[in-house]
């Protein structure tokens, strides 16, 4: 009788936390385990904007599948998915395909432009590891241009940020610290480059309570962010937003999109039922009707019974996830019961900047300035260290243990 | 009565060597002594095609100026000369006027693309810290924006070289290196891109023996490099190169001509005689007819008697020009006969980059591969040493001396 198998989709937060579970939890006659994902490395996607300002190298925010999931334990794949066909049991991919018995969907997101015009086309977008690259490069290109005298206007060292969710707030204070640096490379007046959020709600981060919002927003304005709130983008154009009723073009050389994002569209592709982009899971973390399908992170929705409302998409909610995934996927090869996702919220903390930040913590605690800033590394050193231990902490953490 | 005022154009190895040498054969009470330059920091310009590929930075290739000319002995003016007045001894300069009673124009080059159509509007220039600097991050933003799928067009990765001269030559060498590493980074097969230096005349290095230029195109070609000689380049459009009378396109998303270089444009804007954009000077350095009027550098041709040619325009020739030109302003001071310039040929170097060149020194002797190489080396850290000696040579060299 051969083993059953688990085929992973995805190498982020939730299936690479998924995988290495399953690694622990299960003995190699248990299940065949396969993990399949588009890059040899996983990376940490909250850290993107750090990538995207050019505040730290694409490697720190990456690493190796193969440095924490055994090869000999785990049958790697590196390959895109194309469609799952979920009533064979089957996987397609860009250059193979892949049977299972349990599969488990962890995909990720991609940017959603909500179909804003010229968004698709002219704006750059924070959604994985080279196009967050291609910011950083794009924004010292227009310095250099600048500096070379090949761009005379100005506004070409503008850089605007559509979005005022936890990615463009946390990427303009990583802005607000790479600018002046800039500046001074490319002798260039800090005051003839603006940094611009553009959000079409009356504030900024509503995730957090009113009095953060404002010491953020203090803070960034401080640093040289300005903020127009209540703006919403009507189109993007090669120039930058057009914003409000009256058409203001907001100008920029550097264009950066960071205001919604959405499942994975392989869901879709693939039959899939979808909410506002997503797939609506059972307390266990399947397909409603689906014995053996979960779907994990940023491709599912998961209802929080306290609010009556899905939990918001974090890393946090995705590693929490893969954890009860990886217990019901044993529940089920050993015929146990199955577990409910909770979350355990250990708070959220935002960034500012290397040295500055706002967090809620715990129950009701609030953070701001230095000591929320040294709590985000402690929460980004800590997704490292759930996967990857105090070996990977010490190779690409950002708040050294010693 | 006042002390005669000494005005020197041009921090650049002419400019900046005159003005050392005269701070030290003249007392203070001798003359006044002017810098005028357009920026704060001298850069060595026969660095910038390393600049350019990115294998040095921009400030190891510059200094500032004040760290090796005391600015209590010498009046250092940050400005750009806007026209030369000899008839009325006087500068016009962006911001401001200086007058003079001896005056040193040593303006350094700029690019010369022949009338090529297209080339000033679509080619990179190596021509300053600048420009050459945008070369490097322009390299790098089409390496970002393929690997970020913004640009599927494999020949977006092309770097495609105009010119088989010195700076040509020295930066396909440097591209040898750089681009295995480029490629690395941003997980790009090294076949994919193309490094192609084009060059009208049969063969490249017109400086070098044959042997020397043989084992230089070996070279190269072994570490990736195409060549194509005999190819006129007949326009440069924004896609590339249009070459010989069949008019074929080589395709390229950088595009840079070294192709030629010629004096500064305010040489001719301030009535000089010229003979291809640069001044024939005497024996003395000096403009014929004017006592006062020295003209140093890539701005003037010196006749080398031994050949009846000119001698090549090179880093080596400006400083040794510069030289003779502080002797002869201190013997015009002091009236005392003049010295007739004579170049001291201490040899040729040429790199291919980091640990690769050919070289003829001395008399005769004929260096390749890794000793050529180290000799480039000794020969930068020289051109540093002459003018800030061992600090400068510390802080900026190639070389370390131990």
């Amino acid at each position: 009788m051969s083993k059953p198998k688990i085929v992973v989709l995805g190498a982020g937060y939730a299936g690479i936390t998924t995988t290495k579970r399953l690694t622990k939890q299960l003995s190699p006659e248990q299940a065949e385990i396969v993990l399949i994902n588009k890059h040899n490395y996983h990376y940490e996607s909250t850290w993107l904007h750090e990538v995207a300002a050019g505040t730290i190298s694409p490697n720190q925010a990456r690493y190796m599948i193969s440095d924490v999931i055994n090869p000999n334990r785990v049958r790697l794949i590196y390959d895109s998915v194309v469609e799952i066909k979920k009533d064979e049991n089957r996987v397609v991919l860009e250059n193979s395909e892949v049977t299972y018995d349990y599969l488990v969907v962890a995909l990720g997101f991609v940017t959603n432009t909500f179909g804003i015009k010229g968004m698709n086309e002219h704006a750059l977008f924070i959604q994985d590891i080279d196009s967050a690259r291609l910011i950083s490069e794009h924004i010292e290109y227009q310095f250099a241009q600048y500096s070379a005298g090949e761009n005379t206007d100005e506004e070409s060292l503008n850089i605007i940020v559509g979005g005022g969710g936890f990615t463009g707030i946390e990427f303009v204070g990583e802005l607000a610290d790479i600018v002046p640096k800039l500046c001074k490379k490319y002798d260039i007046a800090r005051n003839k480059v603006r940094i611009i959020n553009v959000e079409a709600a009356p504030s900024v981060l509503p995730m957090f309570d009113r009095d953060l919002v404002s010491y953020a927003l203090q803070a960034l304005e401080a640093r040289g962010v300005e903020f127009r709130m209540g703006a919403a983008i009507k189109e993007c154009t090669k120039e930058g937003f057009i914003v409000g009723d009256d058409a203001e073009l907001i100008k920029g050389g550097t264009v950066v999109w960071t205001g919604g994002v959405t499942g994975n569209p392989v869901l879709g592709k693939s039959g899939f039922e979808l909410v506002k982009g997503k797939v609506n899971v059972d307390a266990d973390l399947r397909v409603p009707g689906e014995e053996n399908l979960f779907v994990l992170g940023d491709c599912s929705w998961v209802m929080d019974k306290q609010s009556g409302r899905p939990y918001a998409p974090t890393g946090q909610l995705a590693m929490q996830e893969a954890d009860v995934a990886a217990y019901n996927l044993k529940a089920l090869l050993t015929n146990q019961p199955l577990k409910e996702f909770a979350l355990d919220d250990k708070g959220t903390v935002a960034s500012l900047g290397l040295s500055d930040g706002i967090g809620s913590i715990f129950s009701g605690t609030k953070l701001q300035g230095k000591a929320a800033a040294a709590m985000k590394k402690v929460v980004d050193d800590r997704s490292l260290f759930l996967v990857g231990g105090p070996k990977l902490v010490l190779k690409k953490g950002k708040f050294r243990p010693f």
